[in-house]
């Protein structure tokens, strides 16, 4: 009776997580809040579960792939701005001069940022985002930067959602760039997406509807902007946070400390050179993690260790 | 065999609705956008419907309930701050002065909106609203706020969500104070909601989450504020926008005006002095409108005839 047996045994969920503690505080922190009638049982409405994205959803490096979408654009657009190339910010971007574009609060970062983010119309700019998504390719994997996402983690988010869980993206990269892949990668619409962003604003253009992307009055999704931007775009406390660097620590505090519901804090160690890349303390490019896994046994997080944890870590 | 008929027969979902061309053009656009195979069908992730709140959802007279809800804390923690009795906006609050407080682009009312929305912890925000939720009580109507209600307008919020659209908030007052009150009196969770706000600062204080209310970087989510705060908080044009005002027209053009797909404008017109409060040109408080009421036979917008439309007003 084998065969009548077998169909009852539910598939694993998570078949990229390797098995242990890792894995099973996922599954027991599920099981405990969706079991009704148990005192951990958390209403779907309040199951909101927020992730970073830049090297907790998908890499970050060798740049964080905004930044490398940036740099594409300088490139496409240099022949009609003979100007940039007495810019040092510009130049800075075309060599991939990291150090240059960090120095002075990111002063160079931001100077591309504004010429290549800012100044169109939305639609234009999503546009330009997939025709970059569609061509680029990541240089060590040889494919496109939105299959450069982490399995178990495209599982997790599924898994969640089939526990009614909401999967929310709060991210310290750029809100509209995120938007025009998250659904199609994540299963993540637009509307929760939390990002950085400058205020949009509208006007009837010719008579058509026009939202302009603009610098103006800029939020940035990071560090404290993380709960800040929880408590504006969902103002409902989430149940459980994913990260991977300090950025991540202010919402992982929001998230399990002193919340009435159970909660649940996750942080991904890069530890796997070999098939992905391995950093804390002194990240190449993004993702600086010293704080949050110091406090991380303090406040019962898990911390995910790639190589360990992970059977597979790219998604095919 | 009549008894074995009439079960089939749906039930009309939108009884408080008279019949006529109105509550028809609304069925019709429904079941158009949700007849699979047909080239005007909406998937289900792009059948977004935003609705304006004050003179929309419910009454904004005779006062916005927003502001009767600052009047009232005014006089609540005066006791405390004798120095009030000196200062020009809160006496004309306690007067209910309204041609003072919005003199001068609303300086007064701006002014006592600081006194009464900032400076506390959201949590301790939230809790004064609902103390006032549960006690105040509608000079007219002898009930609380959160009952001043339209009875047409929650039936057809829940016949959009039983036909899969999503519903938001999209309104000119205050982001964190219609949230208290949202879920339970439209069936709208907080992260459904879009509306004016200051940006709330985190940190952690004495080891516990500290989100702070500040009118720092005000969003106000009124006229092209509205299109601009859709696109900020849900990043996809909606197919449907229910509005009252001039302030609402921003919202209605970008809803319906060159929309690859198809769309909704409705305007709810205030002709029913007997049974609610009569408006547009010159509205006591908000509600201004005559540019939109004008726009709407042009851009195909439906215009709700309060006094004909509608078989009941308030809900009971
Ligand atoms: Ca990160
Ligand atoms: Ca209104």
């Amino acid at each position: 009776a084998a065969f009548l047996v077998a169909p009852l045994q539910a598939a694993d969920p998570l078949p990229s997580w390797n098995d242990g503690t890792t894995k099973q505080s996922i599954v027991d922190f599920v099981n405990k809040v969706t079991e009704e009638g148990s005192g951990d049982f958390v209403p779907v409405a309040e199951r909101i579960a927020v992730f970073d994205n830049d090297g907790t959803l998908w890499s970050e490096n060798p740049l964080p792939f905004q930044v490398i979408f940036a740099a594409a654009e300088i490139k496409r657009l240099l022949p009609e701005h003979p100007e940039w190339n007495d810019n040092a910010a510009v130049q800075a971007f075309i060599k991939s001069d990291v150090a240059a574009l960090t120095a002075n609060h990111n002063k160079g970062l931001l100077e591309v940022l504004a010429l290549t983010h800012a100044g169109m119309s939305t639609d234009a700019y999503d546009q330009r985002v997939k025709d970059w998504l569609a061509t680029a390719e990541h240089p060590r994997w040889k494919k496109p930067y939105s299959q450069c996402v982490y399995q178990p983690m495209i599982e997790l988010l599924e898994y969640l959602r089939a526990n009614d869980f909401q999967t929310w993206i709060v991210s310290g990269g750029g809100l509209s760039f995120m938007r025009v892949l998250s659904e199609q990668t994540y299963g993540i619409p637009p509307q929760q997406v939390i990002g950085s962003h400058g205020q949009a604003t509208f006007e009837m253009k010719d008579g058509v509807p026009t939202l302009t992307k603009t610098l103006e009055t800029v939020f940035v999704d990071d560090k404290a902007g993380k709960p800040a931007g929880i408590y504006q775009f969902i103002g409902r406390r989430p149940i459980a946070a994913f990260g991977n660097s300090d950025g991540d620590q202010a919402m992982l505090e929001y998230t399990t400390i002193d919340n009435p519901r159970p909660s649940f804090g996750m942080i991904i160690h890069h530890t796997d050179a070999e098939r992905e890349y391995a950093y804390d303390a002194k990240p190449k490019s993004s993702g600086k993690l010293i704080t949050a896994l110091e406090a991380a046994p303090t406040h019962g997080w898990t911390v995910v260790d790639m190589k360990k944890d992970w059977e597979t870590v790219l998604a095919e």
